[in-house]
């Protein structure tokens, strides 16, 4: 996706050779417009699909997520990183590790939420090594549902999380995909739509 | 606002005398159609207030907040809950209290996204005791920056944040306001919009 290469170009920050901080735009700082744009393209590309839900975890995943949904015309549903007292009822969860927090939590979404009849298009904003697509996977499985595929603002190509979610069989559709940025220099390798 | 009502009534779960859940169309699973209603409504209030940017925080505020920034054509920035390696640079910080979790948490905005010329609209989910809402406004003012109101979705009015924060000089913009749900049955206070 031009637009966003053309962004991440402008507004990215390469803080070292594995972190691009994009928080003018996506992760803090959120550009609704560009949301918008991304979440017309993915669901452009799961049009024919037969998406019933779209599904991320909070919080940087929610922006994309909801136009994605929007332009679709079917509910966002955000996973949980942390438990709150009214989420008494069924919960469907997974153990998800961050790499960049270091830390193992646990990931739900209560389960009247998903079902057998669900086809679920996961999006959310970074793919490193995919810890967070595969607890959601693991959740949406739970359910009975069908994961359709994985739509990404941003993937880390150079990082396993792609590649291990193609070897489970999953979709993934990446809109900007980063070769590397050593020495402070994006390159991207040919983004999925 | 009528519609935002009838979905209470219609969805909306009372867990307790102090605890209703919205978890099928705000707070855990979204109805875009519904939050785009809220944003718009958000900003034909604030229409003449020149407002430059909607701050709200992860993760249930971040669906208004995006549709009312998108209306008013601002950009939206949410507040973290948690610190991230990826935030280095300056960051403004104050200490929410949370009566449902219990915990006290740093909230934070990096101080790039904030400056004397803005005037801001805070946009949240829940108003109760108004921790979260008191917080962003610390944050603001430590920017320098105006707060021209506080724009909720739903208000439990008979918690005393709106009062509080009424007393600082904030405008609040509730767009449902409940009264009471003992026993089960919901009752609306007037709504401001």
């Amino acid at each position: 996706m031009k637009l966003l290469e053309e962004r991440i170009l402008k507004d990215g920050n390469v803080l070292s050779d594995s972190v691009l901080k994009v928080d003018s735009f996506l992760t803090h700082q959120v550009d609704y417009e560009l949301m918008q744009e991304i979440g017309q393209v993915l669901a452009d590309t799961y049009q024919d699909a037969g998406i019933t839900k779209v599904v991320t975890i909070e919080a940087s995943g929610i922006a994309p997520a909801l136009y994605t949904a929007s332009a679709l015309d079917v509910p966002m549903i955000f996973a949980k990183k942390h438990k709150n007292i009214t989420m008494t009822e069924g919960i469907l969860t997974a153990e998800v590790y961050s790499f960049t927090k270091q830390v193992t939590s646990t990931i739900s979404i209560a389960s009247k939420f998903l079902s057998q009849v669900d086809k679920v298009l996961i999006v959310d904003d970074i793919l490193a090594n995919g810890q967070a697509a595969k607890g959601l996977i693991e959740i949406i499985q739970q359910a009975g549902a069908q994961v359709a595929g994985l739509g990404i603002v941003i993937e880390k190509s150079f990082q396993p999380g792609r590649q291990e979610l193609e070897d489970q069989g999953i979709k993934v559709t990446s809109l900007a995909r980063l070769a590397s940025f050593a020495n402070g220099q994006i390159e991207f390798a040919e983004a999925d739509v």
